[in-house]
């Protein structure tokens, strides 16, 4: 069964490359192009006919093999979605391109390419396509355009989806993911739309769209979004990005008509009052190196709102401002967006959570073992919840450590190694020094490629794919 | 109440003091060293005799009051400990003192001196005599020393017994302080007679058997521990912080014929396992460039052994090791040794009840819900003490990120503002870069030695007196 749904998915992202062949046809790029597609599109067929053939008859998964299913999916993804960049020989090495579609469909926008203009028309459209694939979910993708009974027990699909789960949208998976899906390309269809009539070229805009929608970040020209010198387009993809990073149940609630009660979301308030913050103070921090406070205020507002909904796409160099602010921007990469967003990183209401936790242990401490509730939008956290998001913590601050260790192995500046690793566990994209927001990382060797690739597809998968993949126990029969 | 136990301990203070008075009296260093002293005892009794004539009638201790008290206590220690440096002239400044001052009765073993070979015989008995002092607690031993009806409800000195509690070792809390102060001693003791017997001269032995037996590291000549040139005395320094990071119960009860339980523990043989771990590691990593294998494994071990018990004593130069190796060291910082030591860090059994617990969060997820116990010593943890140490731990973290905001106000390389905060928060004394092994605190302005003083304080306290005492709600009436 694990194998049978993962070839499927695979099959499925083969079906979506067809895009970016007709992409190739539309600019005649040549035949050069066309073949990498379909080449892979042919070898993604043959390699998963066998496992397709023959459905299983037990529909039924459980949780490990569910699990170890979603962390399998996405490792087939990104390697057999990379096969297009190393055949038409655009991204040489086959590694090179594993990372950068692990970083597409991430939504990490890490590049390894030092110059991105390089890429055919074909090429940087479907590496900013994986942005947009990827932001709600491969699998929540498949859930919505294919029959119920292809997929069996889809429940594990539920570990794709950012953030913990407060409560149901709908009773029936298939139609939330539906719903989800149909306000996440809504949305992107309006910022496309918004930033054409800004004035941003059709392409651009388009591509733009799916890495702002995806919070993913990979940009088309070398430099970002500062070579369009635009400070309505800044401001475009600024807002949007915030936008992107909210939870989805909220717009659903707003599309019901209870936009009331969605408009309470105390997470939805921490988040604004965290951007909100964090551009006060980086602004304060900055303006003195600007000559146009104007100008000092529009960085701060675009890095923050890149930074904090995980995106990574750049107008300043930030690697540039004084550490208060590059240490404000660590901060947000860990808190990351609202849960339900397309946004990586901690999760604001995890974030929350853990910050009232310790809180009202500090008051049991002080008044002796009363038992003090934590509560989210008033109403208590069953100690369930509250344990679980701690545990996750623990599990995130151990994996986060053991991947520095692993990546100081071959790297010997502390400020590159951390960074790195922020900004591929939270799928950011770019960190600071040699992998701050003008440089790539071309400059990695090869098993760090991997290993930043594996931190990046942990950090989107919530750990514990990852964990139970690699757990030796999942292999014993 | 607060005032007055403040006020008494002080006192006691001031009465130690009279042995770096000796000290003077005995090299006969002349008026200067002496007055100082004298002056400083004046000045202690003069401001502290107000709050202890009239005893208070009323003896009970809230909690909050007994928090917010200890933490001022060790304020108040470390502005009145830093006078006589102060008097003396020779630490300029009283900022420098008070960092200086709060850093050895801490056990940090951060130091503002750049040449601490310049200090008098006497300053530099009393600065690594706070080491001692501050290592078993200065409270606890008030409590061993002062009889009971003098110090009213004195449950709140567990404050400052580090790590958290399993059980008791005696019932009353008067008699274990007293069993714990004479373990410590006769350890002391003997390391004092060990080192003098591998050839150190007799005061330097005595002032590293205290900075040793607090885990402090003030060294007492420039470059540490390296210029007596002895392997001899590096092994037996690297085996006594060793034996001081170890939890004192555990002495205890083999002083009481337990042997075979006290060496049961799972702590023990975590703690042992992390320190072989980690100088295989190290060693493996920093052997090619070194000329002699076996220079290498002592370094490794006496390197691990300082940093994990939280001293901060050097040989190495470990600034200059590989970045591998350096994070290995960071990790260790973070852990420190074991509960019930005079070690800092979030000490072995925490990080131990972590990892179990992200362990068993897993183990749920797969199994879905089913409830998997914690266990340590064999022993199921009730819920209670599980999720107080995660929330100590959120705790630190919070505390650790607001406390690197504020650094890197004033400081501009990561790896510095990082390791600064690391090594003052955990108690252990040098960090990376400016703040590496070989150097000093000194390049650090005025505001940022403060900060780093309450760190230091705030790690040694673990946390909670220090955000009590600076919470506003605690100065509400």
């Amino acid at each position: 069964m694990v194998f049978f749904s993962t070839a499927k998915i695979l099959q499925f992202e083969a079906g979506l490359m067809l895009l970016p062949a007709f992409v190739s046809i539309f600019y005649a790029e040549g035949w050069r192009n066309l073949s990498s597609f379909l080449i892979s599109i042919a070898i993604i067929l043959l390699t998963t006919l066998p496992f397709t053939l023959n459905p299983p008859k037990d529909k039924r998964v459980y949780a490990r093999e569910g699990l170890a299913s979603v962390a399998l999916t996405w490792i087939g993804l990104s390697f057999f979605g990379g096969l297009p960049f190393f055949i038409s020989g655009q991204i040489p090495s086959m590694i090179d391109a594993f990372f950068e579609t692990s970083s597409g469909l991430t939504t990490t926008g890490s590049s390894i390419l030092d110059n991105v203009e390089a890429l055919s028309h074909s090429m940087l459209f479907w590496r900013s396509f994986t942005h947009f694939i990827g932001g709600m979910g491969v699998l929540v993708l498949a859930l919505a355009v294919f029959p119920d009974t292809q997929m069996g027990d889809i429940q594990f699909m539920k570990a794709e989806v950012p953030g913990p789960q407060f409560g149901k949208l709908m009773s029936k998976l298939k139609s939330t993911a539906q719903a989800l899906y149909i306000i996440y390309m809504v949305l992107t269809l309006i910022l496309f739309l918004v930033l054409v009539i800004a004035g941003m070229p059709v392409f651009d805009s388009l591509l733009h769209a799916f890495g702002t929608a995806g919070t993913g970040g990979f940009g088309i020209k070398n430099g970002g979004v500062a070579p369009y010198n635009s400070p309505l387009i800044e401001v475009i993809l600024g807002i949007g990005m915030l936008v992107f990073g909210v939870n989805f149940n909220i717009y659903y609630f707003i599309l019901i008509g209870k936009a009331k009660d969605a408009l309470k979301s105390e997470e939805l308030k921490v988040y604004l009052g965290i951007v909100i913050a964090s551009i006060i103070m980086i602004f304060l921090n900055i303006m003195h190196s600007y000559s146009n406070n104007l100008t000092a205020l529009r960085d701060s507002f675009f890095t923050v709102s890149s930074i904090v909904t995980t995106t990574g796409f750049s107008t300043a160099d930030f690697d540039a401002w004084p550490l208060f602010s590059k240490n404000i921007l660590l901060l947000l990469m860990f808190i990351g967006g609202m849960a339900g967003s397309t946004a990586g990183g901690l999760k604001v209401s995890r974030v929350m959570i853990l910050f009232k936790s310790a809180k009202a242990e500090l008051k049991r401490m002080i008044s002796h073992n009363r038992y003090v509730k934590v509560t989210i939008d008033k109403k208590a956290l069953d100690r369930y919840t509250d344990r679980s998001i701690m545990n996750y913590f623990l599990a995130y601050v151990v994996m986060f450590a053991v991947l520095l260790l692993l990546i100081s192995f071959w790297q010997e500046d502390f400020a590159t190694a951390f960074s790195s690793v922020a900004a591929t566990f939270n799928n950011i994209g770019p960190g600071f020094n040699t992998v701050g927001p003008t440089l790539s990382f071309s400059g990695f060797n090869n098993i760090s490629k991997l290993i930043l690739s594996f931190s990046m597809i942990a950090g989107r998968l919530e750990l514990f794919p990852i964990l139970v993949l690699f757990s030796p126990r999942s292999w014993k029969k």
